[in-house]
């Protein structure tokens, strides 16, 4: 490997840069960071109005989602060891992915693409780029230490009534494996109090924070927001993520604390989520999944 | 079978009534009809604050939800030939329930059932029923014609897309059939945009009327409502029910129609359901379900 080169250093062109397909989040720096900590040449997409504005002034590219044709041009100027998608790009208008997938696909394969929930429309993407020869990476692979690691990460254990609370939130999620719905629940008391749709886990705890103002969750304490990768879920297209804010509105939503799947969920800022997890007194756990736990492809 | 009686005749008493424990909705005048329509003797124990003022005047007796005794002293008194509940008490505060439940279980038990979801916490006040005696009924035995009939009920048929996306809705609906959560899920171009949570239909409904504004769900036009009973689902507890409503948010919320469990699922004011599906263009279906649907115990 060679000596770690700034990402935006043409000098670094001489090895085969990760490239970034980068979309919103603090995550993109996190990736970045990680990477040139092992040495890695790291070149930089970045999507425009979904990238953070810091992030952008020093990516080599910005472009817009929907041009396609000059995504492709980078990447083929670039000859990238491989690609990560990183960051979010979630709930983009649709159209932005239509011309990028039109050069390939007929308007009915597309609408089933489009169709098929948010690992459809990004694996479509994937799909594409790998049509083109491209390696499309995993960021689990790539820096393993943006992952939740197994065990007790902040200063709060799980109690047993949050460890059947957690145990249930698994199981529904293992049984919503199959379908493009949430990677995430919030389990009170045992019972379900929400499943997470395409609003994501943030609205979802608003819901739940609502729901604790009715008599019927006001009564249950507590509960726990479970949230983690699916079953066969591609890595590479969409990782269950959480961060400091997931905490501080879990804590709003009354919740106990949160169990993620180990090695398959992303904690964004990491030792800041565990510090607002410790002042708040929410466990943080990262769930050792029994059997054989999604791996990036 | 007696002539009928008005349900609040004295005379009526010398048959053994149906016992209306009776919340609120339309439903339990509904019921009512359909009882005097077969010459049933009835008696209405109304639930006070939950029961709709007109079913209270005429009721036979008003209490608290929590007054147990006198609901027990009336019951005994009316010697039913079975108690039915009907009619909404949902998310009623929990402590409504101990006073009733305390004399016959222990706090641990108490938790249990309280924590156990809305089916656990009803299904504990008819254990509670049986245990004294009682024999507790259901509404699809007693007045079937409640319940969705098979087969297209309006002027609009699904088309295949619909038809897609009712399937899919379906086996989410299935696969969460073993948890104590949503009856119901809404599925758009075959990807499942909600499932519902303890906030009930149409909260769920109104979810997916603001995504309908976000950039994914606008691209993804039309999307389904699918109700149903859970496998197992006692129907003497807890019935899926739809109504006018129903139809005008799912209207709201860009959907093209609602697929219900037939002959498990009751639709309150049938006539106006169908009404308000045509005039809004929604097709409104009840779904024989294959294997062997739930039934009263």
């Amino acid at each position: 490997m060679s000596a770690a080169a700034a990402p935006t250093d043409d000098k670094a062109a001489a090895e085969a840069p990760v490239v970034l397909l980068a979309g919103g989040s603090a995550l993109p720096e996190l990736l970045i960071a990680a990477l040139e900590r092992r040495g890695r040449a790291v070149k930089i997409l970045a999507f425009r109005g979904f990238a953070a504005r810091a992030l952008a002034r020093r990516a080599d590219l910005v472009i817009d989602l929907i041009d396609y044709k000059r995504a492709l041009a980078a990447l083929k100027a670039w000859q990238p060891s491989e690609i990560v998608l990183v960051g979010t790009v979630t709930r983009p208008k649709p159209i932005a992915f239509m011309g990028a997938l039109s050069a390939y696909r007929n308007r009915e394969e597309i609408a089933a693409i489009l169709g098929s929930g948010d690992d459809g429309l990004l694996g479509g993407v994937v799909r594409v780029l790998e049509e083109e020869g491209f390696t499309v990476g995993g960021i689990d692979r790539l820096a393993p230490e943006l992952l939740a690691p197994q065990g007790q990460l902040g200063a709060v254990a799980p109690d047993s009534e949050s460890w059947s609370s957690i145990a249930r939130g698994l199981a529904v999620l293992d049984a919503l494996s199959p379908f493009d719905v949430g990677q995430a629940a919030v389990i009170c008391a045992h019972w379900v109090a929400a499943i997470e749709g395409p609003e994501g886990t943030d609205a979802m705890l608003r819901r739940v924070q609502r729901l604790r103002r009715g008599p019927r969750l006001r009564a249950t304490h507590g509960g726990v927001l479970v949230k983690t990768a699916k079953r066969e879920q591609d890595l590479r297209v969409d990782m269950p993520t959480i961060g400091p804010k997931t905490v501080i509105r879990a804590a709003a939503a009354g919740l106990q604390g949160i169990a993620v799947g180990a090695g398959t969920t992303l904690i964004v800022e990491i030792e800041r989520t565990i510090h607002e997890a410790d002042r708040r007194g929410l466990f943080l756990f990262g769930v050792d999944l029994a059997g054989s736990p999604p791996q990036s492809r």
